[in-house]
């Protein structure tokens, strides 16, 4: 089964917006065992999509149309679509009616124009939406098939998982199922830990199954992905467990999660099993840490909240910093244990530093004091952070979550 | 003159890497008002790259293939060119030399495998190296050309900067320039815009220049791109201040920036002009409204901080919010007049509401109060918004920062 990605969108190839779609399609495909040899980017002209759709149904079984499916006249999919087909497009009244009902929910009225999303290539099936307005489609063309999904990259995803992916599984028929693992590290440039695996990589070199990639995430840390082949789902989860298990023993705590497993999630899991409550002190991340924190699904139960002190006046009056310099061991530890007293939690995790672009209390861009306060002690950490701006907090946000983590797990080995 | 992007790499197909190198050639190519209607993508595959290749010069006039260049075997361009040229390769002897004294300047020696890289299409120039190791090339195809640059960015920047777009420029002759200007704007969707644009877009489509395009940015607002083509830059800057005034008139304070100008950039401007300082109170967003305002250069000097009261013990100990459901006009007030008190600003806005997957207090998931105390007064706003847990939290901050702008909008026309 070979499928190829088709991206719409003028400001794509005006570089305009980067194209993510086409990377989290190219990923999903693959994993899902499903062969992608080319891709193409074309603009919002009906002509050239259906040139590009031709070329495309050439060479391979199956073409994903990402974009094009809005309300206004710019968006031409689903003429496209229906010229390479050969047939009208009709309106499905049903999904009209479906439609206007999306925007009353919101309270608001449909406009007129947005009616055109309800239009299908006859012989083609519409994928409801679930997010968004715009219906996705299955197009037939021989015993081909084209896909229309938007190309809004949450509903892109969604209606990929739920309806696209396992369309196209079922036609590529009897599996030889290819299953992913990622570890997910935190603590080791990508050479150390080439090095640190170098065994399993040899190992794997020979025998062929399963393989090993490593992929820099930069912020999100590297990550150890492992593949396995074989004719069936468990026992390719099989080889994924052994050389799981061969990995973990080479890596110990630098594994921080599984898959799509956040540092956050992590720490908010074994914060759970130690029955602890977190509150957060932030400066130079300016509430970046909680925002992370809160997308960890069940997070109100561990957390309680946090103060972004921004202000050097929010930090001595509501924290109880000691007058003096902000960007400090004892500003850090007073913030730690400021978060504690203030939100009335177990653990206090703060941070303080300099995000840039110019130094501050004669530190250097990059500095950071990390300050945990955990179990009655209060403990400073100091980094010296590399990047701009937005690159330090980052960083900032994944080491000290790191730091909670370790001491975590220290904790709990010791407890 | 038209010319196609043709990027080459697994690691692009597969989506382990995404492809900033052509949106930044898109964006450089129409720039120098050269039209570019396909981009292809093709893994490291002597065969696919031919095809890919001969596809983009039957429908256009040059082609810019990036990657493939490298010293590994996997590194096929030169062999896919000299194919779709017709020619053997031939190694370039001084280019074996450059390439030696380079790896020596950096006190390494030169492994043979990277020989390959002097390897030169008959009839081809080649395009000598400034930073890394590969050398582009200039390879006439009858009157087309396809250039070859390395797929590393910055190399292939400098090499399309100094060499591959002054070539295009030659050949295209006489100049055009392309410029774009984008309006970004929130509160209206993508087809009432288009309606309340509509005089706007019938003029154009009659003129022709500029022209209009509406780019759907989801939780970003959409975007209203101007493009305009003349001979010179003055002259097309002229023609976008034409058509922004225009546009302004029919959109009012709809528009909230231009180009790469945010929502929370435009608030702090606004604040800055009004000398007020700014206290947050976060609840369902989790400190995501301070991470954004923190990004905004300069904000230290309008931004007091944030309490992030996720637990309801922190809105009614910290922030006074009274006893009672959390997610209530009531608690939205209190907590936008806490943060004012507690950070000790002038402006506070708050926000509470159901972020899901779960109602609380029997409201609905996606529901939405933003609190705002500016000027001594406390207003209240009740929305109801759209999606998931992660999606509504990003309208949730748009949606309560448009709504701060609008009021210091109103503040600044009426004082």
């Amino acid at each position: 089964m070979r499928c190829e990605v088709v991206a719409v969108g003028s400001e794509l190839l005006l570089g305009d917006v980067i194209d993510t779609n086409s990377a989290w399609l190219g990923q999903r495909l693959a994993t899902a065992g499903i062969e992608s040899y080319f891709r193409t980017i074309v603009g919002d002209n009906v002509e050239r999509i259906v040139t590009a759709l031709r070329s495309a149904l050439e060479r391979c079984d199956a073409v994903i149309l990402c974009g094009g499916l809005g309300p206004t006249p710019d968006d031409v999919s689903r003429d496209a679509i229906a010229e390479v087909m050969g047939v009208p497009l009709r309106r499905d009244e049903e999904l009209v009616e479906r439609l206007r009902a999306r925007f009353a929910e919101r309270g608001r009225e449909m406009a007129a124009s947005n009616e055109r999303q309800a239009d299908v290539p006859v012989g083609a099936t519409a994928i409801r939406q679930h997010q968004g307005t715009a219906p996705g489609l299955i197009c037939p063309v021989g015993d081909k098939v084209v896909y229309a999904v938007p190309g809004v990259p949450h509903e892109l995803e969604e209606m990929a998982e739920r309806a696209v992916i396992p369309d196209l599984q079922r036609r590529a028929g009897p599996p030889s199922t290819i299953v992913s693992r990622a570890l997910r590290t935190w603590g080791l440039a990508e050479s150390a830990l080439a090095e640190r695996l170098a065994p399993r990589v040899e190992a794997l070199d020979v025998a062929g199954n399963p393989t090993l990639a490593f992929l820099a995430g930069g912020v999100r840390g590297i990550t150890v992905r492992v593949t396995a082949r074989a004719s069936t789902r468990a026992e390719a989860e099989k080889l994924l467990d052994a050389e799981e298990a061969a990995l973990r023993r080479l890596l110990g705590p630098l594994v921080f999660g599984v898959d799509d497993q956040t540092m956050e999630d992590r720490v908010g899991a074994l914060l759970e099993e130690c029955g602890l409550s977190l509150g957060l002190a932030e400066s130079m991340t300016g509430g970046l840490v909680a925002s992370r924190v809160v997308e960890v699904e069940g997070s109100s139960r561990w957390f309680r909240g946090g103060v972004v002190s921004y202000d050097s006046q929010v930090k001595f009056g509501l924290l109880d910093v000691p007058e003096g310099p902000v960007v400090s061991e004892e500003a850090a530890a007073a913030m730690a244990q400021g978060a504690c007293r203030v939100l009335e939690a177990d653990v206090g995790l703060s941070v303080t530093g300099v995000a840039g672009p110019a130094t501050q209390d004669g530190m250097p861009v990059g500095t950071a004091f990390f300050g945990l306060c955990l179990d009655g002690r209060t403990e400073v950490v100091h980094r010296q952070l590399p990047g701009d701006r937005s690159h330090i907090r980052q960083l900032a946000v994944i080491s000290m979550l790191d730091l909670l983590r370790r001491r975590l797990l220290d904790r709990g080995s010791s407890g």
